[in-house]
């Protein structure tokens, strides 16, 4: 029998459902691969507070950072979330004292996870997170520890399941925006200091940045990113891609081009053949394509008590499992510091609402300006927009293939006619 | 540098791409990993026979045992794939020899591996084969890795592409299933000799016999398979099942149920809200529900050279991580001797097209047997077949949850009138 002693900062959600499912499934998981995970010591910020499990059957601390001072500790789980502060010191220290870690902090690990993966591969030890990316979906070992010797051409994955429950919501329910903002808030999927970075796209980009290192080897470096949130999309632009046949997701989606690399979230056309646009709610899925996988797609919770729950129980195992395997798969020196890629230069079909007042000649000026740019229009319709009192009416407009930084000098054109009323709206299509 | 010297033997589409990989990725495979894989033997049927890369290249063995006298040799791929023989021999030689072994070949592992896996356990190697499942999915280091301290509730998943293709292609194309049949042949897809085990999902179940051992970690028992193929299901039941918001997919499917296995492989209907109605032609799905997840899924390409080169690729760098995992997981004397559930037993809805004679009467005497056995009718509709003279036509039935044995009493009786033409066709659905 292997013996696993871990101690847990932060009893959320997740640090209370990983408790409970290892007091419930003990006998199951020694039976099933002889490992014994033993929880001998945990920390939260509140001792008051009323939780799931009984928290008395445990070696409660104030201080987190007495958990790393355990006598015969082997894993330290940091479940606290801090993007800096105390999860990045007590990780800092448990790396150094030799200790693995495990996080589900995404945000810690993609702005700090330069410095934190170099202190474990000195001190010997792994600095594991299957539980930042994507919930209770296994991607991170799938791509480090099973289809690693692929060559990754391109991923691309719904990260968010706060973002897309919203989007979906807005389409089946027919509910603005910040209708389904706050039902999200209401149903706990996101909170109000959350809320900022999943509607903004930061949560994805934060995951992003740690897949990226995974299947490119480049060096982690947040600051890749570019990123747009779903705050703009409105029912009608949901409406107008469904009659296209499309959804609009909220898409992270990463490759190399010409030695820079490609790391964008963003909100994007996908049309109904790609198995991401049938994901639906708070669902999370990640799509890759390989030198040998044409496709290979994965889909499931994106977040949870449980299914995070899960995602650390994984890296247990791996932990248990004695593989040489590095946290990363990559050895630090061997990460590359790619340049990022200017994406101006992408060419894409796009999408484009132009909120225009209802005036004879209006169509012709537009697409006057699309013929001057010599950008070729495959789609254009024009709508009465029932949720206004008709004062304004979208243009919508699907270009072809386009130069990005040419379809930007068209749009600011347009966008400095007096009959254009509102900031055009552009989404990309894939 | 980790080494890892490796003979092959069989080289069709799967070794040739193998080879060709190991060639083209040789630089990477060593930067990305620190491994060096290293063909130093390969042997197959017809030395003479066109293939796509240099044979000359390599150590030529004409009697593949002499790939496993090979000094140094680490791993041995089995790529030959027949059922018991040459297969056989070569594997638990390999085995009894200390040398590491991969294969593809569902067959031989779903039939012979009670006695293979002994052989590996005891002889301290690992015995993988990732390949023989689903392709390039990494469906095997999903179960076994990744999220195998979760209890898995059930796996459900189409487990061949074949069937998948002509069940896809009839409904596309409008076309009987023997013309799709023959267009699988011509298109690589199925062969002469291949064909029965596709059709007839035996392929399927020697898939899902790996699958249970993972997951349940039940006995390796190829009879706990309860099988049916496609050759029944014909383009009116496709669009029939359309009609009612389905797809009939070949599902193999299995969950433990008051200590017995349920393990069955057979034409389903699956609602168009499950990800696995959506997968098309040649593909392969999975579905896994645990404690921990109310869904995982997994879609990818279920054959093909390349992508089952991938899955050996995984394998390998399974090995060469020095991994304690087993190669199923559990100690072969963990491995439970399940009894077959009895699928008479189980409680399903179904749908039944019954063709008739196109006479008055006939639609009220069939609700009246379906009455005097309690069988609640969801719904009931009369078509003319335009397919033919009208000499008979199909009655469709859905009916609600009902015990298979009771529903089979009343298909009975209703088998004998006269006025029945042909067979009942009896799909269930999910």
């Amino acid at each position: 029998m292997k013996n696993l002693n871990i101690s847990i900062a932060g009893l959320g959600n997740v640090g209370s459902d990983l408790i409970k499912t290892i007091i419930n499934n003990n006998v199951f998981i020694k039976n099933k691969s002889d490992l014994s995970i033993n929880v001998i010591g945990i920390s939260a910020k509140n001792f008051l507070k009323k939780r799931s499990f009984n928290i008395k059957s445990y070696n409660w601390f104030d201080n987190p950072k007495d958990l790393l001072k355990l006598k015969d500790l082997n894993v330290f789980v940091e479940l606290i979330g801090e993007e800096k502060g105390i999860s990045y010191e007590l990780v800092k220290l448990a790396l150094k004292k030799k200790i693995n870690v495990i996080t589900a902090n995404k945000a810690l690990l993609a702005k700090n996870g330069l410095e934190l993966f170099e202190i474990a591969e000195k001190n010997n030890v792994l600095l594991l997170y299957e539980a930042a990316v994507a919930g209770g979906i296994p991607i991170i070992k799938t791509l480090k520890n099973n289809i690693f010797l692929n060559k990754i051409k391109k991923i691309s994955g719904i990260l968010n399941g706060t973002t897309n429950y919203i989007l979906t919501t807005m389409y089946k329910d027919n509910l603005s925006f910040n209708k389904v903002l706050s039902m999200a808030k209401n149903k706990g999927y996101t909170s109000e200091s959350e809320a900022d970075l999943d509607i903004g796209g930061l949560d994805s980009a934060h995951k992003l940045t740690l897949l990226t290192t995974i299947c490119f080897g480049s060096k982690i470096n947040f600051s890749n990113n570019e990123i747009t949130g779903i705050e703009n999309v409105q029912i009608l632009d949901i409406i107008n891609a469904e009659k296209l046949g499309f959804k609009i997701k909220l898409i992270s989606e990463a490759y190399i081009f010409n030695d820079e690399i490609y790391c964008v979230t963003g909100p994007k056309f996908i049309t109904n053949s790609n198995p991401l646009a049938n994901v639906d709610g708070v669902l999370n899925a990640i799509k890759i394509e390989t030198d040998q996988l044409k496709s290979l797609f994965l889909a499931g919770e994106g977040a949870g008590g449980k299914a995070t729950a899960s995602s650390i129980l994984s890296d247990l195992l791996e932990i248990s499992s004695n593989t040489n395997i590095l946290s990363l798969g990559y050895k630090n020196k061997n990460l590359i510091n790619f340049k990022k890629f200017d994406t101006l230069h992408i060419e894409s079909a796009f999408y484009l609402r132009i909120m225009v007042k209802d005036e004879t000649g209006v169509l012709s000026k537009i697409t006057g300006f699309f013929k001057d740019f010599n950008i070729s229009i495959e789609k254009i319709f024009q709508l009465p927009d029932n949720n206004k009192m008709q004062t304004s009416i979208p243009i919508v407009i699907v270009t072809h293939s386009i130069k990005k930084n040419i379809l930007l000098m068209t749009i600011d054109k347009i966008e400095n006619q007096r009959f254009v009323l509102e900031k055009i709206n552009i989404i990309p299509i894939d």
